[in-house]
Formats: C-alpha cells, sequence, structure tokens
C-alpha cells in the first residue's frame, strides 16, 4: 500500500500528462493557473487509496481522481467570486487576476471537464458513479448556500452547522473514497462504509479547521490566526460558545461580533479568546473531533480484511488530525 | 408522429411534474424561476422527436430532455450574468432579482442537476450519452469565450464568427437530436446523421436571428428591431458587409461601430441598414440560411426510412426558418 505522499506524487505524475491549455486559451489559461496552485491533493488520494484498498492497484481511478481534483477545484473558484477572496494558495484568485466572467465561464468548463474524466471509469461502473458524483455535486453547492445563508443570520444552530458542512465538505472527501471503492470493486456493503469513513473524516478535517484559525502554532500554520473572529465567520467554536455562554458573556460575544463592532483587530481576537477559554471551547472542540475521527476508525475496522491493508487511511486519518496547516 | 406543439405540451408536462423547489429555497427557487419563464423549449422538443423518430415513441427521451432544458437555462443564467443582460422574457434576470453569488451558485446547481437527469438514460447508452453531453457542454462554453473576445476585437473574420455560432447555438441543437436519436437505438451513421442534419439546422437558426434583429416585423417581432447594430454586437450581417464594402462604406460602417460614435440611435440603425440594402446583406444571409437549410434536409432524406417519419423534423425545419420572432 502506498502511503499519501506517494498517492500525492502518483496524482500529480498523472495530471501533468494532463493537456488542459487549448483554443480559446483565454478560457482555459485560469483552468491551468488553477491547477497549478496545487494543494493538498486530498480528494484524488483518498480516492486512489480506496481503490487501492479494494483491488490492490491505483491505476484505474486515476482518471476518476483527476475529474474530483478538477470538481473540488472548479468549487473554490466560483466561491471565490461569490466570498470575494482576493488571495488563494498565496496567488491571486482567478477573478482577481482576470475577471468575474473569466472566473464563471472557466470555472464552468472546470465543471464539464470534471465530467469528462468522470466518464472515462469503466462503462459497467459509470451509472453508478455518475450518479454518487452528481449527487455529491449537488450537495456541495447546497452547502454554500447555506453556507453564505449563514453568514447574514444572527444565530445559527450547532445541527445547522454541522449539517452544513457536512455538504460544503464532508460529502465530497466521503464520494471521493467511494468512488475509488466502486472502481476498485468493493462490495456494495464495503463501499458504504468508506463512504461513512469519509464523511465521518471529513466533519473532523472541518472542525479541525475551525480549530487552527483560532489555535494553531502561528509560526507552523504561516498565516495570521483569528481570521474567522476578525470577519465574524460561524464556526463551531463560536456558536460553541454561544451556547455555553452565561447571559453576560453571550451578550459580550454577540456584540463583538455585531458588524458594528467598534474594537481594534488584536484586542476582538484575545477577548474572544478569552471567553473561549473560560468556555473550554478548545478541548470541546478537540472532542468533537476525536469523536468523529473515531466513528471514522470504526467504519473502516468494520471492513473485512486484513487491518494490514488498512494502512494508508488510518496514516491519513491521523495526519489529518496532527495536521498544523 | 407528433407535431411541435405537441411535443413541446408533452415537455412541460413532463417538466411540471418535477419538484426542484427544495431547501435550501434558497438556492432552489432561482431555478424554479428560470424554469418558469418558459421560452421556445426547442432543445427537448428536438430531443423528443429524434426519439420518436427511430423508435416511434417519446417516453425514454423524457429525462435526457429535461436535462438538456436544464443545461440551456443554466447556460442563460450564467451568460446573463458575464452579459449584463437585465432582462430575459420580460422578466429580470436572475442576477438582477437577487444577485450574482445566487446567479452563479443555482446556475452550478442546474448544471448539476442536467447531469442528474441524464444519468437516468439506460444504463446501456449512459456512456454514450454522457460522453456527447459532456463534449458539448464544453463546447459550448468555448463559444461563449470567442462571443465574449469578439466583442473586444475590432474585426473578426466569417470563419471565426460561423465557428463561435457553431459552438454557442447549433452543436447543443445537434447534441439534443443525436441523445434522443441514441435513446431511440438509431444505427451509428443515422446518429451521426441526425447530428449534422442539427448542426445545419442551428447554424441557420442563428442566422436567422441575426436576420430579425435587424430585418424583423417589429410589430411580431415583439421588441425594437436594429439592438444588434445599436450594441455594436458582432452578428453576420455586419460582418459580411464589412467584407463586400467597398473602402468608403467600410471606412463608415467602422465609424459608425466604434465605441466612441456620437450618433443617436436611431441614425445609426437607419445609416448602417442603408449600407446593408446597399450590398445587399439581406438576401446574401437569406442564401447562406438556405444554403445549412439544405444541407441540414440532405443530412434527414440520407436517413434510410419512410419519408413521412421525418415530416416533424422536416416541419420545424421550416417553421424555424419561417417564423419572425
Amino acid at each position: 500500500m502506498h502511503g499519501l505522499e506517494t498517492l500525492r506524487t502518483y496524482f500529480n505524475q498523472a495530471l501533468d500528462q494532463e493537456q488542459f491549455l487549448k483554443v480559446p486559451e483565454g478560457l482555459y489559461e485560469p483552468i491551468e493557473y488553477t491547477l497549478d496552485l496545487g494543494g493538498k491533493r486530498l480528494r484524488p488520494a483518498l480516492c486512489l487509496a480506496a481503490c487501492e484498498l479494494f483491488s490492490g492497484t491505483i491505476s484505474n481511478a486515476l482518471n476518476a481522481a483527476i475529474g474530483l481534483e478538477l470538481f473540488h477545484n472548479f468549487t473554490l473558484l466560483h466561491d471565490d467570486i461569490m466570498d470575494e477572496s482576493p488571495i488563494r494558495r498565496g496567488k491571486p484568485t482567478v477573478y482577481k487576476k482576470w475577471d468575474s466572467s473569466r472566473a464563471i465561464l472557466s470555472g464552468d468548463t472546470m465543471f464539464a471537464k470534471a465530467y469528462e474524466y468522470i466518464g472515462k471509469v469503466d462503462k459497467e461502473k459509470l451509472p453508478e458513479v455518475h450518479q454518487l458524483f452528481t449527487q455529491t455535486a449537488i450537495e456541495v453547492c447546497e452547502g454554500q448556500q447555506f453556507d453564505m445563508e449563514f453568514e447574514d443570520r444572527p444565530a445559527v444552530a450547532k445541527d445547522e452547522y454541522l449539517e452544513m458542512i457536512r455538504l460544503k465538505t464532508a460529502v465530497l472527501l466521503a464520494a471521493s473514497l467511494k468512488i475509488g471503492a466502486i472502481i476498485g470493486k468493493a462490495s456494495e456493503e464495503d463501499a458504504q462504509r468508506i463512504y461513512r469513513f469519509g464523511e465521518n473524516l471529513g466533519m473532523a478535517f472541518q472542525l479541525k479547521d475551525d480549530l487552527l484559525d483560532a489555535y494553531a502554532d502561528q509560526v507552523k500554520f504561516g498565516k495570521k490566526t483569528g481570521n474567522d473572529i476578525v470577519t465574524n465567520k460561524k464556526t463551531y467554536l463560536i456558536i460553541t460558545a454561544l451556547e455555553k455562554a452565561n447571559e453576560q458573556d453571550k451578550a459580550r460575544l454577540s456584540e463583538l461580533y455585531s458588524p458594528s463592532a467598534k474594537i481594534e483587530k488584536d484586542e476582538k481576537v484575545s477577548e474572544v479568546l478569552a471567553i473561549f477559554d473560560k468556555l473550554q471551547i478548545k478541548s470541546i472542540t478537540e472532542a468533537a473531533i476525536m469523536n468523529y475521527q473515531r466513528k471514522a476508525i470504526e467504519e473502516l475496522e468494520a471492513i473485512n480484511m486484513s487491518g494490514s491493508r488498512k494502512g494508508t487511511l488510518l496514516a491519513i486519518t491521523d495526519y489529518l488530525n496532527k495536521r498544523e496547516v
């Protein structure tokens, strides 16, 4: 079994062999630019790992892995327009480097190209893969819509937040794994288990993101922590804090998070973190992450095969939990 | 065989039975709104007609027809953002009624929903239909990119223009027909013929659009003619005129079409039309339309079956040529 780094290398080699730049170049340049920005390649790696788990080989899943990475990058490209994010991975986002029209249209093309690669799976597997990929794409859009709606709402319940991140993040990790499993000829039961493994892994992944934004080691994190607090972003941390706080702290948090709050950024972050600390938000979030991780591992363990074959997926789970970026 | 009106009715009945509005409503409302605006339903009607031509029944093609109409409406939704069009079919466009983010995201969802319906075709037909639909989606994006690029260019050659409208308009009509034919179990040769029929029909359709914008009976047309001239849009008419004009008329047309031209709208339209008349642009365009139509009918005639079965597609060809809107 190959480790995460090796899977990434195989994937990047396969991706490099594909030719994305063609006429009209104005349409394809932003696609190549986006793919060249790199990233964790987590979704394709999971797809390849799941295929290898069930079939012993990754090669049949390479095209689907490219399709999944194209889809993920398409969502980033369009999300950056909607969220007005000027920078991604240290470089200008497509709508900033070119313009919104270019970002909309090259994103649409990237979505269609994702289907082109998904369409290369074995004929007998295509109906199931097509259905799962499509359902996932719709769910990811629903997640982004909830995310945008939540930004305009004064309060969001924890269950709503968890459902939003399930849709926006977890289902794509889950589908990447299940598509790899289907291509690797897993039984329906095992494919469903690997899906639930990915869903729980995805929940843990997003909560870890929330946690890192507030509590990461700033040097290793590579950017300033506390950005979610500065931008009033709804995260697991603030939602939990508002749930647990006494009336006085709740009122103060609401005040600090109001768009009209007049307080210097660093001061706001310190004050919010002080309340988080009092309420033990860090350890509550860590416990929630551990809980999702435990559920993920239970699903993986229920798959009936030698434990040694599951090493890659266990290592990825461990890596995602221990990451500091 | 059913006529165009009957096919439209069947299609609209099938579409009405589908439930598009679900949670989050903010995402699905713009989709329902767009579908409720109506339209010619030309692509689904062509898909149903082709399926009936080869199999004697339309029912197997209804889901694919919905997928094609969803895709077409998704492209309109995103094009309206890029072209900053405030009105479509007499109502505010989605990005005007809601905002750009909503239009981008509900458009993306509509594209994914299109694939959901395409995914409902028979398992053994799915690989071919998936491939054709995806290739077509990519080509339509390429066509839109060329269209936008041409707007910023001083000159566009006729061949470039024809390739742009082939990509932006003709291939989707062609694919709608071919997908219907594949579902209707046409031979590969006949499916390819019906594709070329659609491609030529699509070229004639777009040139007819260009012609109507300048020469329609304004009362029947329902809106002011000459809009393409006012907005300096590259059309078959102006491209042909610039090709055929003497130096003096060419210079004057370029002057009138320059963004800095200082001339009242109606006056500009009259002066441009006067030059068009002198150069016989109307009859040249009509001849080009007839030529594409003739090629379309040749492809249809080459399909080896009783001519009486081809009545619907011949009638649609005739209707598109004679339309005044």
